[in-house]
């Protein structure tokens, strides 16, 4: 018994393994396209997708009357399957591949007729009763069926991302709660500045990370426009002409998103713009993240000579020659996957801006850098979250400590003493190395002091009132 | 008669020529910081904003008591003639500055000062009457009255920039309708596919220029977010209960924008998001219109050897060698500001992430990056627009031509012939050298010369209907 | 029987699975960081650089008297077995990571530990007799060892990648000599400039390729510069005096390279300079093929209704919807490859910029980002050599008809009628349509017939010589 | 009298003022690109590099016989005028161009044959005598004359560059020596390391900064290679047969540079290797430069809560509102103009890969990033050296102080008491707060006072000796 089926395209023909329910030109893009060896299997979400549009396709077609329903049927059944994730091992292609997404595209369009056709009772490969263009890319190209698929797969992801972010806002938010006693020295330009609450500035984080998601969210709207129908280049040849409301419809009803068909089909056909500006904001993200990890490896330095205000969870041994070193590791790692984003940014500028004419031909390395990117950057939240953010405890008195022995909390005394004053107790004590209270109320007596207990009560530290006289 | 007035700080004294408006600090920051040559004189609109932020603050101080009303009175006359662009001249700091912004803010604050002690009888450098500090910076830290001035000059560039845009959107959009009959090839991977209209392409244009206008404009009402009150670093220290508010609103009204405060001052003063994503949707805007000029060589290459399309307007002999070459030249200085633009992108990334606990210290380049790049595009788009779109017209017949004798039109027979027959017809075209026509209905007869008229009917060829048989 | 073994760090103890050769710090870093799926067994020629590191520091540390000639012994056992790759799958730690590569280190260290124990008859675990830290990292810490390999790793997968450049310049180089009979239009800003053979331009892809060989084999040499010895942060604590260069003289011998001890171990163990000029002299190599790829896609536009100059050979049918149509895929891949390793270089830049005071914590981003440009970009040239350049043809005769058709060789008339009259003649025929033939000898009479054959000659069209009258 | 005189050119006709050397070409590009207020002016290294171009090329001319001796000569007499800087305020093209600098080209021709024109005794504009193109031109085209130009001035330009960047060596080297005898402590991952000098750190910065010039020596090489005689496309159409070689060698005289003609001048007309090799180069500069800026900022953190190990000059006060805050004005303003440098870096990468066929258009802007960024960084780094770096004091005995109570010196005892008894005494220090002298010396005993005193001897924590037992 044959193991293999001879299958053939205008290019010639080949023998494909019986088992394999991919065919020929799926084949001849596996054997063309050996560069990451990341394939769509690494991208379930996108397999998903495509079985949704093939879906919507074969029920606007069979509505539009291009589609004997029966073939329709199976289509549809093979569809299931494919969302059902139960042929994800099939989809093969390389992530970064040439011909815009053909590959992607024939790749679920051979899969989806293979296993209708054995619905149908038939042998793979008898693509005469369901045919992957034929019948299966009914009224569709590549240039719409891919990049539709890509925008419905970054939306589930960002949608995932969204949730990873939102826990890492959590538990900024409960940190903020758990340190809003615990004075400290704020720092600017990494000059001791004025006294504020670790729980502030943990606050702070939170609120940066939950603008961010509402700006993903916005993001992620963009892509629920879509151009199913437009075919090959947004004129609509070859699609009947319902069909392209027809199949955004079902699309919609199959994903349950509110997806919109593009106005202008033929300008959608060829724009990222959406997956641009969805880089973009999660280069923003990645951006803030790496801040923030910045920050907790400088409040966590130490521990005897750095700033030692925070501490976080140990997670390994920090040195296979300093015996308790303890590094930030967990921090370090989420910066390093932030640099990999925003380098992934710029890969995306350039295959945005390398389409030409009626389609961008760089989609898939901008399909793989947001996957492998969200991918990543999640991945790293969530250990940050895990691994580093619940764990962190303060060193309250030595924090309180560095506030009081501090020359800046002379600027609570401006609206008294006026800026040239302080100024020059400011001066004294950094050549002295005496403290302000010294300076202010021992020796120069300047404000008395029960004055001195009002304004530096830790009350008015943290929340401080402008007192004048 | 002295020529200069000794002014100090608390690094010591210096003499200031008596005609300059600004003080010690400004003219430190002079000698400091000596990189670009481009300066506030520049940047017009920030010199205004600054003189908004400073009049707003001297109102809400006035009103909150902490301001002697005749000092405030003097400081909103000199803000007034600063928003007037009277001393345009007197805003001297370099663009890219060390200092966060200490140096513009205090170059405003000693010319307000300066002018407001003339308006008030005294000389300049009377400081004990309005003093830079004191009085003109009162209830303000460089760290809420900078950047603030930075948002609302980018919100005011933005406007000038959109209205650019629209310039852009507009002159393809009639260009759109000009040739909405002229039939050409569509082209994706660079290689023929099917017909469409030069008018749609256009259209395209149109389409994603205006779709480039929403984002900025979405994007720009997050500049309108401010932290006045914040003062050093977002604790309110030194600032009145009411202050915060109250100058929100007095800059509201003075500027007509719906600012808002800042709900999370805090997180608010170490914050640049807005300006990523800012400057990350005017990067989407550049990678748009220089693919777009990239479309308009293309068509335009030739005039003998290439696509040649269209023409764009000659503007200046094209070689000093080659008589009678005319190149793009339009399209190429577009391309090359876009390229700047989207470097200046990695900067302002490299910026903000840069920033460190409760400041941005690098918010001067991220405003310089944003700042040229709207200066750089808007200019090269008003060229665009002017000197190139506004004067291209289509070579109608060699379009119709090109796409008669191609290959791609096989297309429109797939639903009656096909995807196989389509595909082997293709073949054979393509070895023999024959057109569709020829090989279709000529030798193998498989549709009548009717039905080819009808599909290949030009209004069919241009909105093409679903024709199966 | 037990299937665990327990071991134990400062952090606490854990059971680690009897099979493993990894300890106890390999399973918290497996943990711990769960990024990319990329670990260390994808990059065995790290693996390797690792096993001879840690055989030359156990041969120098012999030599030294710090470690017992047995224990040296079962090490240089353990290392070789490493550098076979027979433990590669022992390798488990992400390419991202935290910890400035001490996972990594402590990978190999336990590593070798093990199967040093189970070679001198302990079990695995028995660390009291071959200790991962105390022995195998003996005089090292992970801040020499973990670069030094990774430097190794580097130069070696460089020389794989010229190798595969070398390809790719003879490939182009033998296409060159194929096709130096080929008159063909040069072009310059996409506009018709003067003739050249199409044997010239692949002849420049050759030289162009062969340059940026040199370039990477000139900044290859910087990788040989290494910091064995310098331990923790270049002051050499805890290493024997004359450890460094002994070490470096072993690993000189183990790897057969030139290497170098850096003669500042301070500075060296900070520094990624060399990482950073070879990530950008690769993105240099990424900027010249994609140039390359852009090229071959214009040059083969069409079929009908673009330059079509040239034609590569297909590879998989071109579109889902497009029959016959054939698309560039394998330069598309390419191109996409290169933006990939653009933007890596990004990635780089940035965390070479974070490393901070006496470590580049951010190294292990550095290594992914190199590692996987060079595997990908290898892969990417070597298709676009297998599968595209060797088989290029031309279309020699409608090459010609261009150039004979063309207004741009008219500058060969320069010389002789001025540039001026050139201009006159070459705007005729823009506005005629007429052929510079046509105007110069038939209608305006400024050469005679011989003069013109002498000029337009093809030799001469091909080695222009400078004819005067 | 006149004031104005008429010019043309294919493409019409204009007046041009009389005053003005420059001709109708350069008058239509200073109306044409209105970009970035940049021009040429700005840049008088590359206008002495033109005006060596030019004269080379006229000797050449001369030489074969292609340009009357006497023209010969007052094209030189007129080149020597612009080389001395005479003629600058005539050079008005923006540095952002389209054209591929044909504006630049030509705004050299017209300049110089209307001085030639003078010199003769003719008026301005009576090119009849000497002609912009058919004489100041002979033998070149924009596409060789134009980029050897700015290779030429690039060369220079990073002659002053590598001056500045030996000062900050230099600086570096010598604050080096001051400070060899401050002890202080290492710190790797933020975290607490072990013991060095503060010298050791600056001679590190020393070493680092001069790597960095040797890179920049060697990348200058690669401009010294020109394509004089390239002519339109590297084809040498129009040039005499020894011209090239007679150029260069003119050249090379005028400038005293070993220039080197191309071997393969079609490649060299399009190449743009060199120039993204340099700022690639320039970049690696810039992010050492913002490294060490970094690592000042957080050495000189403080006054009370930061590290304190180090003193910057202060340069002005620090804050509009925090009375005697002094910052790091002068590393952050390095840091910001490095990020500039970077994102130029991605601008010349983009440009670099836009190039098409046989020229790189995009040439100006990668000029103008190129010029920029060495102008911009050059001042910046001045500013680093004369207003920062030679001013730095060290605070020597708080270094020292944190040091002997740091956890981190425990390392020094791994060789003698196992990293494992090490690691126990981290963690009880760690827990207890005490230092490792009390617990290793005074409570366990482990090592005996005369042992400790010669392990921690200023001499071996400075240069650590290995001592065992």
């Amino acid at each position: 018994m044959k193991n293999t089926r001879n299958e053939h395209d205008f290019l010639g023909e080949l023998d494909i393994p019986n088992e394999m329910y991919y065919g020929i030109q799926t084949f001849r893009a596996k054997k063309n396209f050996n560069i990451t060896g990341i394939t769509l299997m690494n991208e379930k979400g996108l397999i998903k997708s495509l079985g949704q549009v093939k879906k919507a396709a074969a029920l606007a077609n069979r509505d539009c009357g291009v589609l004997d329903p029966k073939i329709a049927d199976a289509i549809c059944f093979a569809c299931d399957q494919v969302i059902d994730g139960k042929f994800d091992d099939q989809f093969v292609s390389d992530l970064i591949q040439g011909g815009a997404g053909t590959s992607v595209n024939m790749n679920a369009n051979e899969v989806i007729a293979n296993i209708a056709l054995e619905y149908l009772g038939h042998e793979k490969g008898a693509y005469q009763y369901v045919h992957p263009n034929n019948h299966v890319n009914c009224s569709q190209s590549t240039n719409d069926a891919y990049p539709t698929a890509v925008r419905l797969a970054l939306y589930y992801k960002l949608n995932t991302f969204c949730t990873i972010l939102k826990r890492l806002e959590d538990a900024f938010a409960l940190k903020g709660r758990e340190f809003e006693e615990v004075l400290k020295m704020g720092r600017t330009q990494l000059q001791d500045a004025v006294p504020m609450t670790l729980g502030q500035e943990f606050h702070g984080f939170a609120t940066t990370i939950g603008e961010d998601i509402q700006r993903l969210r916005e993001v992620q709207s963009l892509l629920l426009e879509v151009n199913m129908g437009a075919t090959a280049i947004g004129t609509k040849v070859n699609a009947p002409e319902d069909y392209p409301e027809l199949c955004v419809r079902y699309l919609a009803k199959e994903t349950r998103l509110p997806l919109l068909l593009s106005p202008d089909l033929i300008e959608a056909t060829s724009d990222t713009g959406a997956f641009v500006l969805a880089m973009g904001t999660l280069k923003r993200t990645a951006v803030k993240v790496s801040k923030i990890c910045n920050d907790l490896r400088l409040l966590s330095s130490g521990p005897r000579t750095g700033l030692n205000e925070i501490n976080l969870p140990p997670c390994q041994p920090g040195s296979s020659i300093m015996p308790g070193k303890v590094n930030p590791v967990i921090p370090e790692v989420v910066n390093q996957t932030c640099f990999y984003v925003i380098g992934q940014d710029v890969t995306v500028t350039m295959a945005a801006e390398a389409g030409q004419l009626q389609l961008n031909v760089m989609e898939p390395v901008i399909g793989f850098a947001l996957f492998t990117s969200l991918e990543y950057l999640g991945n790293s939240i969530n250990t940050l979250v895990d691994k580093c953010v619940t764990g962190i405890t303060a060193n309250k008195e030595h924090c309180a400590k560095l506030v009081m022995n501090s020359i800046g909390i002379v600027t609570q005394l401006n609206p008294i003493l006026g800026y040239e004053t302080c100024a020059s107790i400011a001066g004294e004590a950094l050549l002295s190395g005496k403290n302000i209270h010294e300076i202010v109320v021992l020796e120069r007596k300047l404000i008395s002091q029960e004055k001195w207990n009002e304004i530096y009560a830790m009350d008015n530290l943290i929340h401080p009132k402008l007192i004048i006289s």
